[in-house]
């Protein structure tokens, strides 16, 4: 049966495809300093994440074929997983920039890291790019070579509408409660992260394994959105229903003015007494305020709302899951594992 | 003969472009605030400057057909002349950020209009986002589409590549003249420059008329690069020794710690009084500092040494120039034309 890859097995793929990237730097005669620069960012930025998204890959090239994978096929599938890793990286040094953040994976994050500053812009779009070297150096000669490209383009420009939608709909310096609605939340989750962490991974192996059909691609993306959009809803209500023990950080999405399910379920609901509150006191960067937040979402009782909604989502996407025709050779067993990894998580 | 297009003909294209791209993002439906903003940015970045780089694929298409292009040519060399602008908006939005620049074309950079911010940041991969669209776009079934994708996504690394080696060379906040050499000017001139501004064009110009074979693309490189080199040595000249009448600005470089051609030709040159000079002068924000340097760069004769070099580089290009085998469909009108552009130019 399928064997599922380990973090350990993943990683170890990595070095191989640095020294690639490296090794197109080197052809140019790029001087030692700034190869040194590169090598770093290569080092820190696409690692110590849990690389759910890389690893999903392998594990549903491997469903797909129902086997263990021979070491070629789990080093091209791997190699394809690390690109999205990469392009994970190229967001979310970016992201930081763009919204102030501080720290990534317990670390400072890289614009903030010594002597680097606002290089971290190319470094990130030196990261996009490494995508394309590797697409060029390891699938050049595969059938799917030009959907690989173009997957990957499609995906980059739907996670930037995403991330346009978010940082105009929530400036963190401009509380304005107007800017929010479930519609707009819903293409921000959708857009800026269903698409590349849930969708792409598994057209990257539809694709490796020239099993790409429009059918099966169309049917994937039908349980991957839902099942995006719901991992991304589940994550604002842990934000905020969560055990910080459990989930590893305390949540700031109330202070931080997020466009989160929670403040949109809220705004659905309240009443204009309740919306005045929650004017005066979502997105300010004071634990009193938050704390207003956090009561009148216990009052509008927003803990029970997710959980039937959870119930209910989960619901739609079995059935989905069920109906799936696998004539063409999907397999039920990908989205089943997707879904069984987000099930009432807490963490 | 070869008729060549004019700003104004080629800025007709530009509309057609943006609704293609407009269009696209509202398959999507992105909401409506958004795409305003994708629209502003479409309109604000890559439009208003000299439009050189993407009017020469028009130019060279033409010179290689030796014929006016008929609609549907003119429109397809346009719509690659009008990616090389892309690429080049994607570059100057982030590199405004980069180098905290104040005005581009006479107006705040974008990252500096009102509520742009770090927002710039996503626009510039949007940006770059649109080459890829336009391509699937207008060039999926061209022959050399595949060949068209890769040479965008290798120009562009060779750009960052050439940005990364000016940021980590030249940072405006810390001088050391140390840094500077003769070959990092050449790696960065070459990379960030000469590549995306004068082999590109070219290279679309033969991909979209599939003359670009092996040997052709190899001649163009070859006087296309030192050709670039030039050209930016030429400005760095300029900057200094320019009349800023004609320039129409006032050069900076000296105050900027700027890693011209200039100052590295001093360096190669200077006692070590005068190296000492330079230490305590260059990179300084001080009109004192920088007429010190003025001053040295005069009896360094460096305007001398600048129009000795032109004189001999340009005999050697034009000797390339004379050495080109046409057989296979290339032209050296095409190089003669870039060349004439370029010799002995004022502004």
């Amino acid at each position: 049966m399928a064997q599922k890859t380990t973090l350990k097995e993943f990683e170890s793929v990595y070095p191989k495809l640095k020294e690639a990237l490296l090794d197109h730097a080197r052809s140019y005669k790029l001087p030692k300093e700034q190869l040194d620069w590169y090598t770093k960012n290569l080092e820190v930025n696409p690692i110590g994440g849990k690389c759910n998204r890389g690893m999903s890959v392998p594990d549903s090239v491997s469903l797909l074929l129902g086997k263990t994978l021979s070491e070629d096929e789990y080093f091209h599938a791997a190699t394809l997983g690390w690109m999205t890793e990469l392009l994970q990286a190229f967001f979310l040094v970016s992201d930081d920039i763009m919204d102030s953040s501080i720290t990534r994976r317990g670390q400072p994050c890289w614009y903030r890291q010594d002597g680097v500053g606002m290089i971290a812009i190319n470094d990130a779009f030196m990261l996009e790019a490494a995508i394309y070297t590797l697409l060029k150096k390891y699938f050049k000669t595969h059938p799917a070579y030009v959907d690989l490209i173009e997957l990957f383009h499609e995906t980059t420009f739907q996670t930037e509408m995403g991330q346009l939608c978010d940082l105009i709909t929530a400036p963190e310096d401009n509380v304005d409660l107007n800017n929010f609605s479930l519609e707009k939340y819903s293409f921000i989750v959708i857009y800026k992260t269903a698409y590349y962490s849930f969708y792409l991974p598994v057209a990257l192996a539809l694709l490796q394994l020239n099993l790409a059909t429009p059918k099966n691609l169309k049917q994937a993306e039908e349980i991957l959105i839902p099942l995006g959009e719901y991992f991304q809803i589940q994550d604002d209500y842990l934000d905020n229903f969560g055990d910080p023990e459990f989930i590893g950080k305390i949540g700031t999405d109330i202070k931080d003015n997020k466009c989160s399910w929670l403040v949109n379920q809220a705004l659905a609901i309240v009443t204009p007494e309740q919306r005045k509150v929650l004017e005066e006191n979502y997105g300010r960067k004071n634990d009193d305020n938050e704390k207003v937040v956090k009561k009148l979402f216990d009052e509008l009782k927003l803990e029970e709302r997710y959980l039937a909604y959870e119930e209910k989502v989960v619901g739609e996407i079995r059935a989905r899951i069920a109906n799936i025709d696998e004539s063409e050779g999907l397999k039920k067993s990908i989205f089943e594992a997707f879904l069984a990894k987000i099930y009432k998580r807490t963490k």
